[in-house]
């Protein structure tokens, strides 16, 4: 009697992102998965980011990962991009985007047309940094107000980056936020992640966090 | 021939949980499990409240969740209760802290001389929720800077406790936050949850939540 093994379900879900990566390659899709705790200020992000990527005549689209509602992909509709709204909800809640939501959400999209997909994750420090989507860059961010030990404490997700968008920058004056030992705890775990400050509220650094994606999107893979 | 059967995780863990429910019992310890996204002020709250509770004779203790580092036992042991740091990295890397852990913290706890024990969940808004521990009440604590829409995207976490803790209030004159939407938020996806601003800084709301948690002591199960 043969008795069925279930295949590994890490195993399951890399071989559909490299599914994804190859869907993406054929259209010349740049893909960056954006992670972060809750309320670090990933739709935000893309509310500033995607404007100007219009202005450069970049085209993008945006997959939006929420445990539940369609809030953030109401923020994002009036920048005129294609968004897919990703619920893991109706699946147990899933605690990440999954590379088979992504799968998924691609039928939605008319690929050849978009220069950079952003998977804008659910917020959460720890899960998402697990689970590879077929993504070309994985970026996340730190709220300046988390305090400095993060890194040590959640070290994967700051291990698994190329970037790492430090935001809220403008509460600075109103925290007992240490930046030197933030940054240096950082290194600590990851000494290549490129470090960006940023506001939204004030603008700072969006223009470096430009700069590196589009040459990041230059350089690929 | 008998196939074996593995018995569902969920079960498991919940079957592990009812028998840390039934050591507090036998001991009379009152069991908190304290859950929030990354840096929402889990430690810090901790570090307010066990002076207090220490001034009226009442004892605590901590179990301290992460996925990796002592950085909050060790801002925790200078107020000189007994505090097990538990790590989950060795584990896997585990996104919430589980029955099992709670299990193995136990025996390195003088159970009989603890009125109160605080188990610090990983900073997490989505996967603790999921889990009973054998505590007596879930509290949860959701920095102002998060965000008014945080009960709407994560509902699960604000459906399981019986409070919610919003800190950090007193950035509020710097944020463009709408606390009155926040809490009309909070109260669509639980009506029944006690919601209590707070700020470690100026000490607003601290008695509010001590006073709180000793209603609920003396009230348990």
């Amino acid at each position: 009697m043969e008795i069925p093994v279930i295949r590994d379900v890490l195993e399951e879900s890399n071989a559909r992102a490299r599914e994804n990566r190859a869907i993406f390659e054929r259209h010349g899709v740049f893909v960056v998965n954006v992670m972060s705790s809750p309320g670090s200020g990933k739709t935000t992000l893309l509310q500033k980011t995607i404007p100007i990527l219009k202005e450069r005549a970049i085209s993008c689209a945006v997959i939006e990962g929420d445990v539940s509602s369609t809030l953030d992909s109401e923020r994002l509709a009036p920048l005129g991009i294609p968004v897919v709204q990703a619920n893991t909800e109706p699946f147990g809640g899933d605690c990440h985007v999954g590379s088979h939501f992504v799968h998924a959400a691609l039928k939605y999209l008319d690929l050849p047309s978009i220069e950079i997909l952003f998977i804008e994750n659910i917020g959460n420090l720890v899960c998402p940094a697990e689970f590879y989507l077929g993504e070309h860059r994985k970026v996340m961010m730190l709220s300046l107000t988390e305090g400095e030990d993060k890194p040590l404490k959640y070290p994967l997700m700051f291990r698994e980056c190329q970037a790492c968008l430090l935001s809220k920058m403008d509460l600075a004056p109103h925290l007992d936020a240490n930046l030197d030992l933030l940054k240096s705890n950082i290194q600590k775990v990851n000494g290549a992640i490129h470090v960006l400050p940023i506001s939204a509220k004030t603008g700072e650094g969006l223009m470096a966090w430009l700069d590196w994606l589009i040459a990041e999107m230059s350089n690929q893979p």
